[in-house]
């Protein structure tokens, strides 16, 4: 399901990604980074989906959040690995919702 | 590829779905939905993956071309078989992205 966030305005972290062949170790890092951000402070929820791109979006209270999460040991760990290792190439955008709208059918 | 977007700010619409069992007609309406938009006015790019989750998420130089593409003809019409057909729930997200860092291994 979509993540349940709060009324905007929140950030939005949207995490665009290109694999590289070497995927040892990816799969555990990325399981272990997805529960870790859930512990962090200001973490609002987060959605992902891959194919030939993966595209995770995590969203967050605030910047302040976002920058503690950056600068996570473990994390920090694990973005290295990632451009060592595992990504040929991605891009990161930091977005302010501003607005939303959501459709459940009854 | 991730989109090549320009140097922010600019916006983001980050569309979360979960579909439906009902799914004929969805790819064509998908394939065609995602070369109507890239032939807006202030449309920058797109990005999209699926898994038990679909993201799209596609780029755009300001709030008005976001409400022209929501406005289109044909657009409004897949809208309304979305929301008949293809999909159970939806989230869709306006934010407006601040900053960008991107990767691409040498």
């Amino acid at each position: 399901m979509y993540a349940d966030t709060p009324k905007p305005p929140y950030y939005a972290v949207i995490f665009t990604s290109v694999k590289s062949p070497e995927q040892q170790g990816y799969a555990e890092m990325a399981d272990r980074m997805w529960q870790l951000a859930h512990q962090q402070p200001g973490f609002l929820g987060a959605e992902s989906a891959s194919a030939q791109l993966g595209i995770t979006v995590s969203y967050w209270q605030d910047l302040a959040s976002i920058q503690r999460w950056k600068a996570n040991a473990e994390h920090l760990q694990a973005q290295k690995q990632g451009k060592e290792q595992w990504y040929s190439a991605f891009k990161l955008r930091i977005a302010k919702v501003e607005r939303d709208y959501q459709f459940t059918r009854l």
